[in-house]
């Protein structure tokens, strides 16, 4: 029989291209997703494509009687970090209740491992480089939601011997990213806005640096990693080691779209100034990666995006808290204020 | 005009204690609870009761939106920590969701101080004694609950400027304990046991460790704590520092009710076996305490409960995963089984 994976989250950036190397591995592959952030036309041909949420515990328990699945891939998450604060109880219940359904189906199902993207935002502001063997204290809803999903796969480990792997990937980037997200995934955003022939809007002065991480770095991994005996209970930062500012990044995405960079600097956010994770033990685990460079990854980006076209942002309508809500996140009339600047 | 404050789970037994103390410090005091594992006639007169649930956002905004609380006490949570495992949804619905609810309204209505009630559950099996200076890393859904409940006040108090006192009991007892809830309160649950003519129920050998802190030493410091700015925006152990093994216990209350030690040993669970914080932090801001000792303590308790008489264990019907579930703690048939041997 073939191994059946479900994806979570599979109409999504990254979990388009798990599908895609599930399907390359031979699975049966489902995916669940709610569109709520991904793309119908993103999910590739050979999955079976059910649209739903996560958090529909009957949809849930359903699936995993219906298809006894193998494998359970959970990428389903609104990942908008620093949206999160604004967003709280939606937070929890999409990311972390979301999550408990399918814990407890896999659970009563005996699914052989259950992988989960987590986020570096479970480490909060602590030192650099962060690594696996620190104890986390992340400090924004969003990350509380995933330490908390990764502190329940640990006890439901050692509870009922459900077997798991953790990523935490980092800033990840490349075809098929949702670039009109304006709350997030800052790469996506600067194409979209030079498509728009818009000012590139930075929160900050720009010199906060991140890792950006091409997707074959991140999406190969976590497909393969069932296949991985010394990766199962473990968790792994995954991504890109070097770390650039967000002022260089933006030379580089405009350099390919042959534009000179024209920056408006929005008031800073609450977020921590840099971020690089050490890798080496996704290296020891699932080797060396792709070693494609920022340069070429953001040229194969700029491809697909030229090709797929600029998109408009959905607004996120249901904002809880407007105290303190960032320039250009408030809903309607504000938002359009700032972002056209 | 008089100060308001907002006393979940205040038909609860340390949550009645509460509220006791509240009024007496001159609180107008509103109780919202859900009747889950509460009694209506423990909320003390002079407080106003509204039976609704912390999960209900409606019905909390509104609450907030009428009263416009100057401070809250979050005590409402479903404690079974050993049962948790096997009703995750609920747990995180019940505990953490329920939580965000208030804290977005407390942003929201710029309330003055969130006292919350958290738990050692989040310490997990660490070193010990537990102090509040170590990362916590809870091993079960309760304890994760519970900890990015204190997760999310910290970021909420830097992001919003909202005020917090996190408070970490431990097996507490004392009058108004609902001891016909046979999945906790091990004190309740032998006086229950007795009253019935039953044997005391043990898990494991009984020589598990817990420190039992009379109700005085953490209904008091909780109510207080508001009036107290250095308690703002810290954590406290809270309760008593001796500990006890379950069978020294079980004497001490056997002598209160005239009977012999007659104890069944069951299984033991997944639970840690040692647990004492250290309570010097609390100390200091707080005070010593009230030096009832376990004797003492027990005495009053016991004859309280002489009063009220046994009660009948509330059966937990939603069980979501039943792989495992200790002794006794099946619904329905099996319950009766193991707790009628
Ligand atoms: N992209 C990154 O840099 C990054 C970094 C760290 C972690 N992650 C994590 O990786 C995962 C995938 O992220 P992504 O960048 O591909 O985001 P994405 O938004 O492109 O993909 C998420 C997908 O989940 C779907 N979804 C959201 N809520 C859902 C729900 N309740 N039920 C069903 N489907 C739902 C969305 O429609 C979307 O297709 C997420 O869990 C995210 O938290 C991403
Ligand atoms: N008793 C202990 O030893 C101990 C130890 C550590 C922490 N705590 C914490 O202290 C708090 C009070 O515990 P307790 O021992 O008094 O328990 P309790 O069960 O007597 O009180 C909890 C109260 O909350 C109510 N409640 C539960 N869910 C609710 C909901 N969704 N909406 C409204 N009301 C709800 C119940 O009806 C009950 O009256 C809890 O948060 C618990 O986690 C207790």
């Amino acid at each position: 029989m073939k191994i059946r994976s479900l994806v979570t989250g599979g109409a999504g950036f990254i979990g388009s291209h798990v599908v895609n190397h599930c399907l390359q591995m031979g699975h049966e592959v489902v995916v669940l997703d709610d569109l709520s952030g991904g793309f119908e036309d993103h999910i590739p041909a050979g999955a079976v494509f059910v649209q739903g949420s996560v958090t529909d515990e009957q949809l849930v328990a359903g699936l995993f009687a219906e298809y006894k699945f193998d494998y359970v891939y959970h990428l389903a998450a609104y990942a908008a970090e620093g949206l999160s604060h604004f967003i709280r109880r939606f937070n929890y219940n999409n990311n972390l209740i979301g999550s408990i359904n399918l814990i407890n189906e896999s659970v009563k199902h005996k699914v052989k491992c259950f992988v989960f993207t987590s986020s570096i935002a479970v480490y909060g502001a602590g030192q650099l480089p962060m690594r696996e063997d620190m104890i986390p204290t992340p400090e924004d809803p969003y990350g509380v939601s995933k330490y908390a999903v990764e502190l329940d796969l640990k006890a439901a480990h050692e509870m009922f011997g459900l077997n798991y792997v953790v990523f935490r990937p980092h800033n990840v980037y490349g075809e098929n990213q949702n670039i009109g997200d304006k709350y997030r995934n800052v790469i996506g955003i600067f194409m979209n806005q030079i498509m728009q022939g818009k000012q590139l809007t930075v929160f900050g002065d720009g010199e906060q640096t991140r890792a950006f991480s091409y997707i074959d770095d991140v999406a190969i991994p976590i497909a393969q990693s069932v296949n991985i005996e010394g990766a199962y209970n473990q968790v792994f930062n995954i991504g890109a080691d070097k770390p650039y500012t967000v002022n260089e990044l933006a030379k580089v995405v405009c350099a390919n779209f042959g534009v000179t960079p024209d920056i408006n600097y929005l008031e800073a956010r609450n977020e921590v100034m840099h971020a690089y994770s050490d890798h080496s033990k996704a290296h020891g685990v699932f080797g060396e990666g792709s070693g494609v460079t920022l340069a070429e990854g953001i040229a194969r980006m700029a491809t697909w995006a030229q090709r797929v076209g600029a998109r408009q942002s959905k607004e996120f309508d249901n904002i809880e808290i407007n105290e303190k809500l960032p320039q250009g996140w408030a809903p309607k009339v504000e938002a359009t204020v700032a972002t056209n600047v």
